[in-house]
């Protein structure tokens, strides 16, 4: 039997949206990890989460959530899956709540990279440490070069050069990260909505000729241990239903959920899936 | 009967849709000038062009838009109303389009920025001079301050100076003119889908409590002959419809079309419409 010390720490994991919190716990138990999941009320699937050790709490429920994480032993902890940004009223913070709000500061609410670096400066306060799920499943990081059958053109290039200086602006500005480019004019940029909205509207406004790009990229100034861009199957799908001829991402940063699939369905509509070299890009 | 020299220039008009280019014509032949529009086929309502000397043309049919200028002998000009872009395939120059599209460059198609001082320049070089809508009809140009019964107060104080934040960045890369921020959220950003479509969103992506802001800004290097941010009766209604607070633009530089009716609906609604002084934007 292993000594205490040799055990692997458990890992707590605060859940949005999505299947990607149980890939994580799945590759943390691989791993030889136990694992316990908060799951967050109306963002977490409670049936996605079923199989695994878990409760379903209010975001707002600071102390709630805190304490089900401690009592479970967790140690390190990773927030992921998508969770849509709450109005401060929406919050209804209990008192635990209140106070951890007043640590974080109204200050924090004006940007995500505020808000995410306020609450894992509060949970690293109280004793968590706070990791990226890259950090968990390597596996899943998306690497540099092109990854399908197709390779970006001279047009495409030009297109993605384009929406790589629109994605730093608004990303330095904290609002989005990613948008669409088709022969130079950006069509669409991503705040609060989500890339699927913004891929539905970049559909709708297509030019005709080649078609554009999204170019999706970390924020500047966003800690890399929450909200990294994520691309799943379901964005391959939805970027062949704009029109788009490829995908453009930054390579050891973003989150490629299920790759195979992913690859897949690009290659099945001739897309290219390219990671940008994070040297290259500023 | 006046000396020739002394006749006001006879004013050319290049209308996009709406009901802007004729309200250009009408304050123009108001002031004593003749006028003759050129519609912008696909954009431009013929309809409402009907009442006035006009004929409808291609945009890609540069050499008759240019003729038909010439022959009823326009010497200045006014390019007003809302274009979609065009793609360079949904252009179809004819052949004067042709070289004219080779004296633009296609790297003007980058943004409307290049795209539009690249027309400008053409167009001057043609012999014709282009002149802002707003000095045809300086009442439509909005003023400074507050023009509604409400006022905005802290909270809509710092959503405004959030939104110029964003707007300034995303004008500077000539993607858009506007976005809506609500509590310190960006809820949307405009590309080319237009603002009223972004309202819409916005209300769609709305958080509970206080409503948000509208802000509307010249690009930092537009030429402001043309594109000017424009804001309407319909544009207020939109923002009513998406649980906004009030609008904010720049004064001096937005055309407010039908500001009676404009004051009318966001007084009716109990929103603010506030003109910023450029001077303290950047």
């Amino acid at each position: 039997m292993k000594n205490k010390a040799e055990m692997p720490r458990r890992l707590g994991i605060i859940a949005g949206g999505g299947r990607l919190p149980v890939k994580v716990a799945a590759a943390a138990r691989a791993a030889g990890r136990a694992v316990f999941i908060v799951g967050l009320e109306g963002f977490a699937d409670p049936a996605v989460l079923a199989p695994w050790p878990h409760e379903m709490r209010r975001l707002g429920a600071a102390a709630r959530i805190i304490a089900a994480l401690r009592d479970h032993g967790c140690q390190d902890l990773v927030m992921i899956g998508p969770v849509r940004r709450p109005s401060l009223l929406d919050l209804r913070p209990d008192a635990e709540g209140a106070k951890l709000l007043a640590r974080i500061g109204r200050a924090a609410f004006a940007g995500d990279d505020g808000l995410l670096a306020a609450v894992i400066r509060v949970l690293t306060e109280e004793g968590f440490a706070v990791i990226g799920a890259q950090e968990i499943m390597r596996e899943a990081v998306a690497p540099g070069g092109v990854l399908t059958n197709v390779t970006p053109d001279a047009q495409a290039m030009t297109d993605i050069k384009r929406g790589i200086q629109v994605a730093r602006l608004l990303g330095a500005a904290d609002v989005g990260q990613g948008c669409v480019v088709q022969q130079g004019l950006v069509l669409a940029v991503e705040a609060i909505e989500g890339t699927d909205a913004m891929l539905a509207r970049a559909g709708a406004l297509r030019r005709d000729g080649v078609g554009g790009v999204l170019v999706k990229l970390v924020k500047p100034n966003q800690d890399k241990r929450a909200d990294l861009p994520t691309i799943g199957p379901d964005t391959v799908r939805h970027a062949v239903a704009a029109g788009l001829r490829g995908l453009a991402f930054e390579a050891q940063a973003t989150i490629l959920a299920d790759r195979e699939a992913c690859l897949a369905v690009a290659n099945a509509a001739g897309l290219f899936l390219l990671g940008l070299d994070p040297e290259t890009l500023s």
